[in-house]
């Protein structure tokens, strides 16, 4: 069963992806959260920036690094909506991310366990702990919802 | 045989790197080039910023989105002097980077066929062509320098 910190943070995170819906970006969101305080948040801005990289897990990373002053986020947990890509799985790894806390599955580009696995890869030098299913309905309407009106324009 | 293009091109990549060593940066450069001319150019910049996503490749990549003013970059090459890790490769998938042309081979976190490869996942719906290996020596050594500088300390 989740425990409730999870679904408070998650649902942050939710707020987040309601920010890029509400921008017209695939709607994506993440907090990074250090002893149960939220010291980043992210929002996908790949459309307002025209930058593939600008994905809400890459925002909130490299604002967490500024808020500690420190490349290494040791005891942070990252909570995002859905779960992250190549790029974004292989940050957290290059950051030291404790845990990762995502709602829906990606089964096209998800790189914790959907297409490849980047977190639990036994080569690399750092493991996350990995909860997934947070409310993942509500991880998943929102991006629906943002679809289903693309379509119809 | 390498081109005199590839070469021409990585060098430039070399000197990034070279700036990365002067600023005591682990040396990696970049730069992307699109119709022979070079638009973006980067070297890692992640103890300067302490950021762990401010590898050459990320910066260069946003560069060129900005200097395009498009999040995509199909028709750019990518040169950097070491095989790209998980966070690289994956951006460059997101940004449809048409060809990578690296360096050295990096037998610890290189995303490009060493521990895993993220550019050429079938389940990606973009992929990149390769070519690895030019001036791999140039850009080796100046990796071991610095590595043996730091021993040293």
């Amino acid at each position: 069963m989740a425990k409730d910190e999870d679904i408070y943070f998650m649902k942050e995170a939710i707020k987040e992806a309601g920010y890029a819906f509400q921008e017209d970006e695939v709607p994506v969101g993440c907090v990074i959260v250090k002893d149960k305080r939220i010291i980043a948040r992210g929002h996908n801005q790949v459309e307002l920036l025209q930058d593939s990289t600008a994905h809400a897990e890459m925002i909130a990373l490299t604002a967490a690094c500024e808020a500690l002053k420190s490349k290494w986020l040791n005891d942070c947990t990252l909570y995002v909506t859905i779960e992250p890509c190549s790029m974004c799985a292989g940050a957290m790894v290059l950051a030291r991310i404790k845990r990762l806390v995502f709602g829906c599955f990606d089964p096209k580009t998800g790189a914790c366990g959907s297409v490849v696995n980047i977190i639990h890869n036994k080569k690399l030098n750092h493991r996350i702990l990995i909860t997934s299913g947070i409310l993942k309905e509500d991880c998943k309407i929102i991006l629906q919802e943002f679809f289903k009106g693309k379509r119809k324009k």
